[in-house]
């Protein structure tokens, strides 16, 4: 049977609401399975049983349900539930694991825009979750007026508690996403998410293409 | 109408299950307010909305539900939100809060017997709620056996999740909160629970003297 299976790859996408996230997990993971990977799609918040129900918990209720440290608690405790539930043990057996939204979405949303600084936020993680890190980033780019026309499109009746945020909101999120890209450029990768889905797919498969040996 | 008001004491209940704490809670909160005080009587996990909502997380299902970091964050995640809702706001107008379980079980459960830590705990706890302590922690103490014989007497269907272990856990724990009561001594003040409830409440108003001027 030969040794244990070689690691998974962790590749997960971040970017503001609207960019093209889930859409491009989706066609991400089929391109891989294409290639021959065995590969799980999963999502945060939740991704894991636990983290599901956290993940009612964040959705749910009215705007100022949680403060912004209680609400980076629940997002710890969640992703802790989903790493080590879901996601180190899809890497142990090989399998490369498309994760939509992870701790860069805590950085930017509660770290960042939201308030209560990335340093704390990265204690969670360490905390929680080992500190575990995706080996590559893609963060969809998009300009403000395509976002917001994209999100027009797409049925307003299911914006959440976390959709429900002004311009300037989402300016600060794009901001603070921006600036972690800058700060690890290995790891994080900024990708045009402008074009046709199958565009944008052919530029994140370009900007993984280092990880598929 | 004078100034703002002085702020009010903020006392918690330690100790393993079934040593009397919800009981002297009750007793102690009837005491004070016999005395002149506004107090408030609460309990974790729980004592706000948002925390009631984590604690069925946390108690419900089945007993591997959650890894023993899962486990801390949310109880962190409770704790801030109890305090940001109910603890703060009532020790500012003035009102002793006598509560139910606080840091300490975390520190016991979670960070001793359970397993990530004290260190961790602590960490948790200063982002959550700044490292609020309490005024007085009262550590309720009782022998093994008059503790196994209080529990048998209450109802045996009222166990849940975090009651369900056995004997060694339960000593891990007493011997958890028995380094805290040594490592603070001006916090955490051991009492005897041994006698009637009525004895034991004149205990606790002893070891709380001191901050009742
Ligand atoms: N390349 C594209 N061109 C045009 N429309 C797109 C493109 N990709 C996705 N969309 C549409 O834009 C909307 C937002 O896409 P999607 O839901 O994938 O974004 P998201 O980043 O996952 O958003 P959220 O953060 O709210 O989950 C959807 O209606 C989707 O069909
Ligand atoms: N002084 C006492 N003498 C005898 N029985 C007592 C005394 N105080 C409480 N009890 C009884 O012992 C049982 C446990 O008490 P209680 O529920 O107050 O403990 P607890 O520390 O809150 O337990 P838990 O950690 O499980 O919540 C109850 O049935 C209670 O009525
Ligand atoms: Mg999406
Ligand atoms: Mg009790």
């Amino acid at each position: 049977m030969g040794g244990p299976a070689a690691r998974g790859r962790f590749i997960t996408l971040e970017g503001g609401e609207g960019v093209g996230k889930s859409t491009q997990a989706r066609a991400l993971a089929e391109a891989l399975r294409a290639r021959g990977h065995d590969v799980i799609e999963t999502r945060e918040p939740g991704g894991s049983p636990g983290a599901e129900a956290i993940r009612k918990l964040l959705l749910e209720g009215a705007d100022d349900r949680w403060s912004a440290r209680s609400e980076a608690l629940l997002f710890a405790a969640a992703r802790a539930d989903h790493v080590e539930r879901t996601i180190r043990p899809a890497l142990e057996r090989g399998a490369w694991v498309v994760c939509d939204r992870f701790l860069d979405s805590s950085l930017a949303y509660q770290g960042g825009a939201g308030g209560i600084g990335p340093n704390a936020i990265r204690r969670l993680h360490a905390i929680g979750s080992d500190g575990l890190l995706p080996d590559r980033t893609l963060l969809l780019t998009l300009p403000e007026v395509e976002t917001m026309e994209r999100l027009a499109r797409r049925d307003a009746a299911g914006a959440d508690r976390i959709g429900g945020k002004d311009a300037a909101f989402h300016r600060a999120v794009a901001d603070a996403f921006a600036r972690i890209a800058e700060a690890e450029p290995q790891r994080v990768r900024r990708v045009d998410a402008l074009g046709t889905p199958g565009e944008v797919t052919r530029r994140l498969l370009a900007a993984i293409a280092d990880l598929d040996r």
